[in-house]
């Protein structure tokens, strides 16, 4: 119950430390005679790999998988699939003046009370750098949804005030990668381009959304009571790093109308059912309807900033740091493939866990 | 798998429909020797009941609980805790027009694809009658959580476009069950009242966002990876009937500061750490810290609502209908005592679990 | 994780104590659509019902369930169904004698140690009354079974140093329920009874064991590692009241052959492939083969005699107490069914569970 | 739920094959704090080492294991514990004239039935090579328990019909490791290992029995219905490779007794309680009693023999094979290890589960 594990049928457990030898995981309950597409995972790690532009951290991590176990020529068997990522630009020392600082709204304080003990070389188990294995495993998901024909695309929507105001029907998706922000819109993507400098040149960090869409995912899954599609969907991006809100459909927004306005009246043509509009979100009842599945998440500034602040150190006495090592001014851009990797895995979980729904 | 249950050491499971025989459930892991308190449940139970006031529906049921086990001289025995609530004002001919109907935004449509099948005498398993099991875990998890001192509190922030623009600090807690609407601020309260009212006279419902704060939660509960508190949270109030959207803390708004004005500035104090401004909402790493933990739920306008509507049957062919039956205009003031008896669940789950973390 | 759940994807959790209001569980992940013959649990039930003859308790039970929710028109629907049985005769003066002894090899010194609190009208949760409500979700498993052909059936084989000495294949198991000791060998069975009574006149009680045997199970069920077919079968038959050991195939007897002699050879017939012997007890690698499953379940001696034994109290004190109430002087009689509502219980669950192995 | 994990807060999970990259796996809920002694789990892997004397499968490997993850300083810090160790002795070329051959009782036609796809170098996931991951896993429950005194020690004691017929008491634990078959009885276990070589020298193998004790288990580890301690132990016994019975206490011989002999009398001594007998085997109602947990496993004669058998391939064929490769002729002197650290295992889990017995 230490909760390193996700899904139920589906299920990705990592390990590993952002300074450790390496991180990996296991993925559990992958049906057998899956073909597995090695060139589509080292691309999809490629998408959150730190050093590939000035806006994100200058780690420089190939972020090499290695399969271990699992697959036999080139498909899966049934049995687990086991895969490390070596961790190979590790620089400790530049967290040496950090061993004994709580640096603020980080994991440092909560982590050495919960625990007793805290690996100190970088963030250690609370580094985004856990990231890693979620986009393998997610990487594995959309291999399976894809004999589903199910597909997930996700984009930066949002970067402090710099907000991309159309919805995602009016975008190409496909242009997503196109830029180092991850944002379908090139000249939006260019202010959020030019906020997350700004404020990097300041050794600040920077908030925003990412908008994620699953596309023709099949009427039925979801469980209708505690495990509501939604709800399984909301975990998974709230257990990202710096996440801080979920909402997908109408969201917030959609608090503020009528029953009479927010009913997703149902049309059927040629015995195929759908809604006109989709304030559902392709979920009711907390099971797909077969519609567009669309949430947002909200993510918060990264809290290693590169300007002086008060902190208290362990013994409790007030100190004065700075960061150091090399850090993400804003998390938006690493992270699109990392909630893309969340939706999928929840997914490929409910796919599976529907198949038992009836006789 | 089929998600009937919540949580993973303090265990609710759940079972029964809006118009059957009886809702019931089983609490597995409470630790024996707490005492249970049966006129606490029943005043929980209160907070959920229909039939109270002209806002919510006029259904009348008295949700007197019968405890079966789990208890011996008013004390938990570590055996499971089975209960059942009988329904007793079922009047399942309301629903006999829509038998075939596939009602806008319910379930009707998602659970005879996924199921085959469907209780069609009022909303099945789908109905927020369910809820009412989750107020008798949530009472008797708040029980457990008085042990450590924790308390829960949630009150009605908004409705429709009437916002409650208050910090919860700024607010008498202990007066929120004063009024129908579960608001603690009277005047906004009476607001609210008159907004259902009215979309109810309409025939109509709203939607709104329900606040909740857990109070003095020690530092160390949640787990780092997937099972974050804020995670946990978050799953929890998403899989409540309506509910669109979850933030804690900064939530949506914080996206828009930079990390110098979002970190919480630690201070310690005789000893006691605490942080200075409290924009991580008592989590942090996934960890509570200690400080209060805060977080904010949407929920859309109900879905039944007294208008004519035109919808399509199960043979795919349009008709028009309109609601009959009872039903909240609202789902906000009966919500309220849920989204506590939800946190309470996940409060009590990771305490239990937090008791291993170390030797 | 207080262990009141017993399986995965098909469960079953069950409450309830031997002298409380009722006893009762909820089955969850049945599939929508499966007819529920309620004379067949019935049926069910009374084949472990007390009160049926001489030689097992006199307790007069009517084991009436009630179906509370998961079912309409005959049919599950996917949701979760919830049962009670009430507890209708019940004497807890018969235990009052008994609030302070520590009753040899009973649960009462281990759950007072465990729980800080003891249920003491009768055994309370450690009571073999709970079975009935395995005997509910076996049946209800046996129901879903049936769909695939595939059928279980248990017998008495062996009461204290009276053995039934056939093979399964050279008796008639229908008659297995046509005496009172639940063996299909008439003569045997005659004798098993003779044994029963001799104890029973005596104050005493005799253990003894039952074999178990599983039909048409389809091949592939099972998962490789830990959660072997015959290992959640030997957890299962383990996890019954008095159960003291578990073998399947050639068990403890195969240990002493060679492998040249124990290898089920196989033989490929019009496509159908099968062994000439079953050593293997339908089960290789962890994962059933399509022939007979079979397996022998231990049971000890009932704890509870009518004969006075010395024993200590709470306090520590030696004391001499001898047992009233209405107690089995042989447990095997009555498990026969619950030992089949195990072996139904985990292969469903596998059934299920088998529905992802492959794409 | 694919099985490849056991425990459910002290959980082990393992990927790899036998000829594959490496095996490994994941370690989670090992609390924060425990020092891990790497010469102590060298050690432990040593015992089950193949290539160390003539009774053993030849294969050289020196399974030397690399941690990646969760451990600090010496001490785990409360993350996964990640591990691999790599194959170095693989020899896929031994196998590939079984590449089409259904192997008699081993996992060949299961698992190409259940997932249409095999691993055909070696045994792949169904090899007992798997169980290397289980006793790193065991290693760490040892020194986990060993904080709370609790100590494993399992030996042979059983080859065939070569039967060694003491009292666990009446042997010294510490000579088991001493000898070849891992039997504390020296002259017994000469009489093994001749057994043992003559089968070896006919191209055959031979089954026997393991006995294990668990000494100093606190009294209440153990869940009442389904999880009781020694159904979970059962389970763990029955999950290792060629195992087939399992018994605990009086076990199967058990089954003869009456109530009067068989139950455990009490006494207490200086406020200790302990039983004068220990036919329940430490165990009662499921739960630890404090005296020694005993038990006995069964295993069949290993499959692979190196005689000529009739067989058939894939496409139901006849054949005739015989077995090459590097083959264990006895899987008891190797198992003694992993029957203890599957023990170790199930009481580390247990351990944990029971501190939320009370409040």
């Amino acid at each position: 119950m230490a909760g390193n594990t996700f899904g139920t049928l589906f299920k990705l457990s990592t390990f590993g430390e952002s300074h450790g030898v390496a991180l990996g995981g296991i993925i559990d309950g992958c049906p057998a005679g899956l073909k597995i597409d090695l060139s589509f995972i080292s691309n999809e790690l490629a998408k959150r790999r730190p050093g590939q532009s000035k806006i994100v951290s200058q780690r420089k991590e190939q972020d090499e998988i290695e399969f271990l176990s699992g697959l036999y020529q080139g498909k899966t068997t049934g049995a687990p699939i086991g895969f490390i990522i070596k961790n190979t630009d590790v620089k400790s020392k530049d967290y040496n003046h950090l061993k004994d600082v709580l640096r603020p709204s980080h994991a440092d304080y909560t982590y050495i009370e919960k625990y007793g003990i805290r690996h100190t070389d970088g963030g250690g188990r609370s580094s985004a750098r856990e990231t890693v294995c979620r986009v393998v495993g997610g990487a594995i998901a959309k291999l399976l949804l894809k004999k589903y024909k199910i597909t997930v695309q996700a984009y930066t929507s949002q970067v402090g005030n710099i907000i991309l105001n159309k919805n995602y029907k009016e975008l190409n998706l496909n242009t997503t990668y196109d830029n180092d922000v991850h944002c379908p819109d090139a000249s939006i993507a260019q202010q959020m381009k030019n906020k997350i400098e700004e404020v990097r040149k300041e050794g600040d960090t920077i908030g925003g959304t990412i908008t994620c869409i699953v596309y023709s995912v099949p009427v039925g899954l979801g469980e209708p009571v505690f495990d509501k599609l939604h709800a399984d969907l909301g975990k998974a991006m709230l257990s990202i790093n710096a996440a801080k809100g979920f909402e997908y459909g109408s969201g917030f927004e959609g608090t503020k109308m009528k029953g009479s306005e927010h009913n997703d009246l149902f049309i059927s043509n040629k015995n195929k059912v759908s809604t006109i509009t989709n304030y559902s979100g392709g979920v009711q009842g907390g099971v797909s309807n077969g519609q567009d599945i669309y949430c947002k998440v909200a993510f918060k500034p990264v809290s290693t900033i590169m300007k002086e602040q008060k902190s208290i150190n362990k013994e409790g006495n007030e100190v004065v740091y700075s960061g150091k090592g090399r850090h993400d001014p804003c998390v938006l851009p690493r992270a699109v493939v990392i909630v893309e990797a969340m939706a999928a895995l929840v997914i490929a979980d409910h796919l599976l866990r529907n198949k038992t729904s009836k006789i």
